[in-house]
């Protein structure tokens, strides 16, 4: 498409995922109240932050690992170890963003997983948790043969993008939803389109566009690895 | 991955596209009193079915013509002729779908555009119109020279997967947003999860399911013409 470098390509959109990161954080310090763990709104805001951070940025830099050119060559137990541990990261980031909200809903009485962001996002997660599970026994662990690791290899790619995709749709309808309830009163309601909902919408928009930038990157057939089809590509 | 073949996958492509049409059109005509053309809440009902129905499954049928392996040999311009009817056709229902929420806003006085769910949903549309317009001059039109096809051809690719993305997201987004307006008194509450609000949830996640399958349809390698890359597949 464009002829663009991988390494630039990084660079840019680490910076566009180091903006989504403190686009969340500016908007749930400045508008909604900052951060606390005690179970009041401001533990609340952690949820998105922590969302975006795991389930987009960091995600994101895990499923980009082996387009990077050094892993094709050489020992790829090191790359292998990189790739699990950002997700692992990643994952654990989301973990402790979905504790905040069922706290927050919890001692607010408000009831958990009724919205369809609720489900989409636990959804998301549990495929995630299986993804890496899976990936971690097949590829990181020694004993599964080769033809196993082969058959698996294309599932786990699919569902690689699967579950970013996935997690940018929760992220867009969680900020929707968030606004509509936080924007209600007078010369800040949402449809009045105050700083703050302009802020947050912009949000979202930055990171749909990191995540079609992720998911073009991992398509682009230039970027793979040479022998990325091959069969000892799986060991 | 699975070893299926494509035109099975088609069939039940076809019949999860068929249940998403039937679902909304449901949740509409059963839930929210059905439709109408006279501004009122009747004929903001026409948005979500000409959405789903144009952006969604019409556009993911549009997608997929090019791996219906009858597309790979023989004169290719009918099946350019039917990819751009079918992408015309979900264009114009796409138009006609925000022209009801434009005439429902516009009648009760609400404003337009303010919600993350507008600003993508419109984003995608225009995006959809661009790459409409770009694909009939590049690929319908005698014009364009065979090096400016091959140039532009991964572009029009990479658009036409983010845009079904950008698709599905705007619909997560806008059934999410709806339910929180719709469904706000005593028994009826969103929170409680009434039968409505399980209902349309599952529309959702159908929405997506079909999202997910058209482009992992498309990304799929064996499914893809055997000279996809060659230069002579642009003419």
């Amino acid at each position: 498409m464009l002829d663009l470098p991988f390494l630039p390509f990084c660079v840019l959109l680490g910076g566009l995922g180091f903006m989504c990161v403190a686009f969340v954080s500016a908007w749930c310090q400045h508008w909604r109240g900052g951060f606390a763990l005690d179970g009041s709104a401001q533990t609340f805001n952690w949820h998105p932050v922590l969302m975006v951070t795991g389930m987009v940025v960091l995600y994101g830099a895990a499923a980009l690992v082996y387009r990077l050119p050094p892993t094709w060559s050489g020992p790829k137990l090191p790359w292998k170890v990189l790739h699990g541990a950002l997700a692992l990261a990643a994952f654990g980031l989301a973990v402790l963003g979905l504790a905040a909200v069922f706290r927050f809903h919890n001692d607010h009485g408000t009831p958990n997983m009724y919205s369809l962001h609720s489900w989409l996002g636990l959804a998301t997660v549990l495929l995630f948790s299986c993804q890496w599970l899976a990936g971690f026994s097949a590829f990181l662990l020694p004993w599964a043969p080769g033809w196993l690791r082969a058959l698996y290899k294309p599932v786990h790619i699919f569902f690689g993008s699967t579950i970013l995709m996935l997690s940018v749709a929760s992220c867009v309808s969680g900020i929707n939803e968030k606004l509509f309830f936080s924007l209600k009163n007078g010369t800040t309601e949402y449809k009045r389109l105050p700083a703050e909902a302009v802020f947050a919408n912009m949000l979202g928009l930055l990171i749909l566009l990191f995540g079609v930038l992720v998911l073009g990157a991992l398509a682009r057939p230039s970027w793979k690895r040479p022998d990325a089809d091959s069969p000892d590509s799986c060991q």
